[in-house]
């Protein structure tokens, strides 16, 4: 057999199966209550919307654009709609500053190619989106952890670099600003300010990986980072923060379609980094979501609002009501997931491994979340997929796996 | 404003726009017979088909599933349809063997990611496609000059890369070796033999990009370089070349699917690759595809081998009618470009500006298709959306200027 290991560049090292992933194929058996997976409730999908969508966008004068090649900035009127959508949330900006992607993971690909030589540094919260570890890892960064609540100096981050190598550079801040996945924890304003004071000292981009911000279900907006530096430097021209969103949360995931909003300059450099990796995103796709979008995108969103509301206070209160004392979870005020701290000492994965087994309850463990793989004694629940009973059920049996558990030290 | 070139990645300093991509936009003027274009004649789209496939998809209990994340590997009723139509060409796989794309074009971006690290060398030939060229410069490779027909020594290959740096490695060779972009020529069954011979000496990987392979119009079929290596070896799993196919040409561009076939263990890394560049192609894409593949497929590529071939045919006897004793192009079997060569000394992107200004012709100058900037006296002429009068007034019109110039020397 060919020796492949041989022939791989340096990055390969670094691409390993993720573990949720991994996991999420074993879940299809329909006895386990599964709070693992971090998908969107398939029964909310706009269907009969997109499927007169996709009948317009094919039929008459349309078609022959709609199956042909396309420009990689992408659909105009898709970042007309999106340039006109980001105004309303204090983003003032036009579509020279959008590029559509396929999906905000290909986004973070796409922001680790152009920014990430080997070793710079990536700084992210401990824990992070696992997809964008792994989007990072294939251009080979160092870690470090951002805290962003401004407990470390800008001099602090810069000797960490330079320790890991000579001519190491801190590169970008990446956060999710709002219900991040997997804490579902908010960025405060005052966090947002002062990640922006860091980010400044440092003279590096942000990025704002809102995947979840138009999930919000109680408490009050907090401005886009994005929103906050268009108001300190008077025009998005001007600004360091890369505003990553999808449509994967709100319409549906399987079009696979996400954009990215900033400056003209870097939006320049992305469409070229596009038109080398897939020449664009699918023309229909773009087309098709522009007419749902365009129809029903408030209502849809107000929707699915109101769905995963009423599931996150039932996952709260079926926690407050089953989990040992000695357990911390997060109080979200939007998105798809609730972070659970165990006791110190407990580990999520060997929970999982007894609870698969004996309650039949999955979960992810926190560990993959953090780029220093600690983290051992957390998880993420996630409720977009849940229903009462299985939310009531399932917490019962992982707090009495629990309690168990914690009799036992 | 915040100052981007100082935190992008080294390999930001080979992103440039293509030459090809920026001229496009400018030959959408309706005065303009252009030949410039390699995309496929949109009337020839199967847009009722794919109108039918896509309410089939969205209709009933398919919806949820078109609408939702899916696996990396790729819509598994795909692979399937995949894996039967590559045992006609002589390349016997399974599902294993093959991970579904967003396009051709990513799986050149995907194939550079997984094996070249910066200063690796990358085996193309002078011309090759400049979308492959684009998609390994992201990785920092330098390229050497891949002569098919055996005339350099494995030795040679080697000797160079080390000259290029210390440690540096040669990769792997890149072709397309049916009616490649742009030459329109085809390699035959000896070189393609002879590649093997090579690679197998090198001890790296073929990459054999496979974009217009179903487009042939006469001539014999030659097997694919993977249908020659399963040929060797046995065994698809125990060779070293990665087949790149595309419905870009076929079926319709807009969709942006495309797929890889190749040994198992570097599928199974490229699903990692993939898992972190995009998660997944579009779900409802891939299922609609399937549907129109599964129904029209032999019938729709020979409605267009029908239609392409006619058109060649035109192209070639406008050629030989019109131009200048002195100048030079192939004869392809297939494909949608021919490449003229003109006398040493003149300059394609001369003429290209000369034919616009003065004729109102378009086309490609050759020389963005060198890695190293050579093939001055260059051109591609795409035939693919032209009808008889317009290659009838265009080849008298530009055989009328390049006799011109040439009476002008």
């Amino acid at each position: 057999m060919f020796d492949w290991d041989a022939v791989f560049a340096t990055r390969a090292g670094r691409m390993k199966a993720s573990e949720i992933r991994e996991l999420l194929k074993l879940l299809e058996r329909p006895d386990i209550l599964s709070f693992a997976g971090g998908i969107p409730d398939p029964a909310l999908f706009p269907a009969a919307e997109m499927s007169a969508a996709y009948a317009s966008v094919l039929s008459g004068s349309q078609a022959s654009g709609a199956l042909q090649y396309s420009v990689s900035e992408g659909y105009r009127p898709l970042r007309e709609w999106l340039a006109h959508e980001m105004g309303r949330i204090g983003i003032a900006c036009t579509v020279d500053n959008i590029l559509i992607t396929s999906g905000s993971q290909q986004v973070l690909d796409y922001l680790g190619k152009l920014f990430l030589s080997p070793a710079d540094t990536a700084l992210v919260t401990w824990p992070t989106y696992l997809g964008a570890l792994q989007a990072f890892n294939a251009y080979e960064p160092a870690y470090d952890r951002l805290t962003p609540m401004g407990n470390r100096t800008a001099d602090s981050y810069r000797e960490r670099a330079a320790k890991q190598r000579e001519r190491a550079r801190v590169k970008f801040a990446y956060v999710t600003a709002d219900f991040s996945n997997p804490t579902g924890e908010t960025m405060s304003r005052t966090a947002r300010e002062q990640l922006l004071d860091l980010a400044e000292e440092l003279d590096i981009p942000v990025i704002e990986d809102a995947a979840y911000q138009a999930l919000r279900y109680d408490g009050e907006p907090v401005p886009p980072i994005l929103a906050l530096d268009i108001a300190r430097k008077g025009h998005i021209n001007e600004t360091r923060t890369l505003y990553s969103g999808s449509f994967s949360k709100t319409l549906a995931p399987g079009l696979r379609v996400g954009f990215v909003v900033a400056a003209e300059p870097v939006i320049r450099k992305l469409v070229l980094v596009k038109q080398a990796a897939d020449l664009h995103s699918s023309t229909i796709n773009q087309m098709a979501i522009t007419e749902v979008a365009k129809t029903i995108f408030d209502a849809q969103v107000a929707k699915i609002r109101a769905t995963y509301r009423e599931r996150r206070d039932l996952l709260l209160a079926a926690l407050a009501r089953h989990m040992p004392e000695a357990v911390r979870w997060t109080k979200p005020e939007g998105g798809m997931f609730i972070w659970v701290t165990l006791p110190a000492g407990m580990s999520g994965a060997a929970l999982l491994k007894a609870s698969l087994e004996s309650e039949k309850v999955a979960f992810v463990p926190g560990q993959a979340f953090f780029a220093d793989g600690s983290g051992e004694n957390t998880l993420r629940l996630s409720f977009s997929c849940a229903n009462a009973a299985m939310i009531e059920e399932g917490m019962a049996r992982l707090g009495r796996l629990i309690a168990a558990q914690l009799a036992q030290v």
